[in-house]
């Protein structure tokens, strides 16, 4: 379908968008009941406040994982695993970074993810890029001896998060061109749409699996105006600092799987999850202990019900997100076989505000029934959004690539990227009424989709054609 | 006068109460052009950008002095001079602070002023007290081998800043107790009404010029938090901490003093002020940055009117106002002989915010002329305050307790303690709008003290009664 008109939805008395009157009234009550429980709240208050920050490949991480088992044993999970998987480990290590021309100030930095250490304390001039754009235009060796500085302007705020893919850039491939350059070292605005003192870290971008040979430090928003200031004045800046980021070698890390195993095709998989892993900035509240336990919760709601829906569910807590969608990618390579299996699959990481929109890219026929999906929780305030919108969030990547069907609940991001990868991403930005909206919207949702007898899948495309 | 009673505001048409019209309309004109100034807000701009932070006694408070200096030389000044002290040195030096049991967790923590350098890499298990009232009832040697940690709540928000002190004696008095206790180090809930990773410094209070032996440590909000929900689990918390923060013995700092000699009585000083230091973590936008920037720019707009008011106008910029209102008690000891000609005071150190009320306390037969100059600012917003309320801010206390009138211009602190001492301290903060506001108050105010013949002092006491 190449279709891009927004779609127009199917009349509810169609047959292929039917959903059995017995399942909506068991949706309704589960959406009541999770607006009154606090078990979402009570399993991202336990992962922060008991495990805390948890980096990717580390021992935090590892906790993480027996967390998340001992979870799934004290809930009504018939399956709960833990799968493995190897990968390579960054740690952050100490930084410091300062100003010390015009004068000494200390600045609030965080190595990006990704970045090598400094050699020795390095101390040199700063050469100001305006944009990503423009230090692209160098040429080699051009920023020898030199500390490059990349500004640009704080995120723009949206709902959507729109702002975040071009505020990004600049975090990404930033380093390529300073490195191509010669400089000591990279500098950027962070990227993040607060205007507080912190840094926000996350992953670079590899050049052909090449990661940064030079230390990429991140400043806050304050800082850069700081600088920017400094440069408008024609002052002459340098810049100081330490960093002892750095690759670690192969480390193991893990996926957590629960599962709910269907009554009537236990082999059908409706995929739910979150990531595991936070950034070690903060406390993984919003990025993604709240993901962790929307789907998880949601799905306790369900197993609390008398029966087993038809089809399974499983929540997958995947390991390793934030560096690459590692466990992301290990979930699909373990479960390659059985991908033809997963009839829909959705992620929650986009922080903990409420829902406002579901959007989805199944088959067509089935858009009906996500169109009742819709309709079934209106009253959360969620409105019925694109039905051909790729998705499903990041570590359904490779899922959808596979051909695995998506939908996707976008949670309201105004105000996600003041938080997003910094310090202040702690429990008590998490306001527990809207993360009982988040799992209601996901009860009912999973609920439908697992009960059902709706084809989301695609058919197949006739493997032989001779 | 014993009256607490609200004042009533005299009769506009009275003798004592008459503010001459060609007064009120230059006022009124002043008011119009602060309006549509910048000057405010560029002074706060080249201090924050071209001194960064100014640490009461430090090279960095030595380099605002150089600024102050010739920011008042550009401007329209009679008299500019740095008047300098001595005071002993307070440098922070370098913080680690973590968790180390149940699990490791770095902690964003800072050292309170006064806070003694940490023996060596301090590790030891938590004992917890819910407030500070509670480490008050401990026995002698009863916390040996263990580090306290006093919680209690964020700070209550208020208009006034009411909650600053209920909420500062964990700050100010908690290492007496915490020392008495033998402990090893004290940390605590920071004084602070955000919910933010920052922590808030600030100056511990000496115990009769003892000054604590042990490290002082405050945590933000969000880490006192994580604190309280592990006790509230029994978990068993340790800290690791090391602090380089100690005296440093004795440096010069100094106060910098603008004039705009009266025309008539060049004796009689109009003064008004904010502190040139800052702490150091934020740039010091807000405290006191903005009270510099208000209280410069008000003055220079009336030093552009074609004559000088009838007396002195004089812009005192204190330093040393954070570790103990130093540059304040110098003042008044460099100044004791012309006290009695300080004829009103009153400082700007509440932050940026608009002005909203107008309180004072001077010679009741004045406070009908208080009650014009209210009239005359009305149009900005601010209501009429109370006429028997001692104040002027904090570095006007010596003047104050000499017998100097008072008045005070309130700014809203309803989110002031979001940012007060802490790294979010800086530019962007402020609002250049609400800064206009602040300086036309100030210019109206000081003018008609400046410039009428209204006697705010009390009658002196009959010397010889004999
Ligand atoms: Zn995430
Ligand atoms: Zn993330
Ligand atoms: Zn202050
Ligand atoms: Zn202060």
């Amino acid at each position: 379908c190449m279709s891009t008109a927004i779609h127009a939805q199917t009349d509810d008395n169609s047959t292929s968008s039917r959903i059995e009157p017995a399942i909506l009234e068991t949706a309704n009550a589960l959406i009541d009941t999770a607006l009154k429980s606090n078990l979402g709240y009570e399993i991202v208050e336990s992962l922060t406040t008991e495990v805390g920050p948890r980096l990717a490949g580390s021992e935090a991480e590892k906790r993480a994982r027996d967390w998340a088992e001992k979870l799934g044993d004290s809930l009504s999970f018939d399956r709960v695993s833990v799968e493995e998987f190897t990968m390579p480990f960054w740690d952050r290590g100490h930084l410091h970074i300062s100003l010390t021309q015009p004068y000494k100030q200390a600045l609030y930095g965080t190595a990006l993810g990704g970045s090598a250490p400094s050699t020795e304390d390095l101390e040199a001039p700063v050469v100001y890029f305006r944009t990503v754009h423009d230090i692209q235009n160098i040429n080699d060796g051009e920023l020898n001896g030199k500390i490059a500085f990349i500004d640009g302007e704080p995120m723009v705020k949206s709902q959507t998060g729109a702002g975040y893919g071009p505020s990004n850039q600049k975090r990404r491939i930033g380093w390529q061109h300073a490195q191509r350059g010669g400089a000591s070292a990279l500098v950027i605005r962070s990227v993040g749409s607060d205007s507080h003192r912190f840094p926000h870290t996350g992953m670079m971008s590899s050049d052909n699996n090449n990661w940064a040979t030079i230390p990429v430090i991140a400043i806050s928003n304050p800082d850069a105006d700081h600088l920017r200031r400094l440069h408008e004045l024609n002052k002459t800046m340098h810049l100081s600092l330490h960093s002892g980021s750095d690759w670690q070698g192969d480390v193991t890390s893990g996926n957590v799987v629960f599962d709910l195993v269907g009554r009537d095709k236990p082999d059908e998989i409706v995929l739910i999850g979150g990531h595991l892993d936070s950034w070690d900035l903060g406390t993984g509240a919003v990025d993604d202990g709240a993901g962790v336990a929307i789907t998880t919760a949601a799905a306790e709601l369900i197993a609390r019900l008398p029966h087993r829906p038809r089809r399974t569910i499983r929540v997958v807590l995947f390991g390793a997100e934030e560096v690459g969608l590692l466990g992301a990618r290990a979930y699909a390579a373990q479960h390659a076989a059985e991908l033809n299996n997963h009839v829909l699959a959705t992620e929650s990481d986009f922080g903990a505000e409420k829902i406002w929109r579901l959007r989805s890219n199944v088959n067509p026929d089935a858009n009906a029934v996500i169109d009742g999906i819709g309709r079934q929780i209106e009253r959360l305030g969620i409105v019925r959004g694109d039905a051909k919108s790729p998705g499903g969030g990041p570590d359904i990547i490779p899922l959808a690539a596979a051909g695995v069907p998506t939908v996707r609940l976008d949670q309201n991001g105004t105000d996600y990227f003041d938080l997003h990868h910094t310090p202040d991403d702690t429990l008590d930005k998490i306001s527990p009424e809207a993360l009982a909206q988040n799992v209601a919207a996901y009860a009912a949702l999973v609920y439908i989709a697992a009960e059902s007898e709706a084809e989301f899948r695609l058919p197949k495309a006739t493997e032989d054609k001779e």
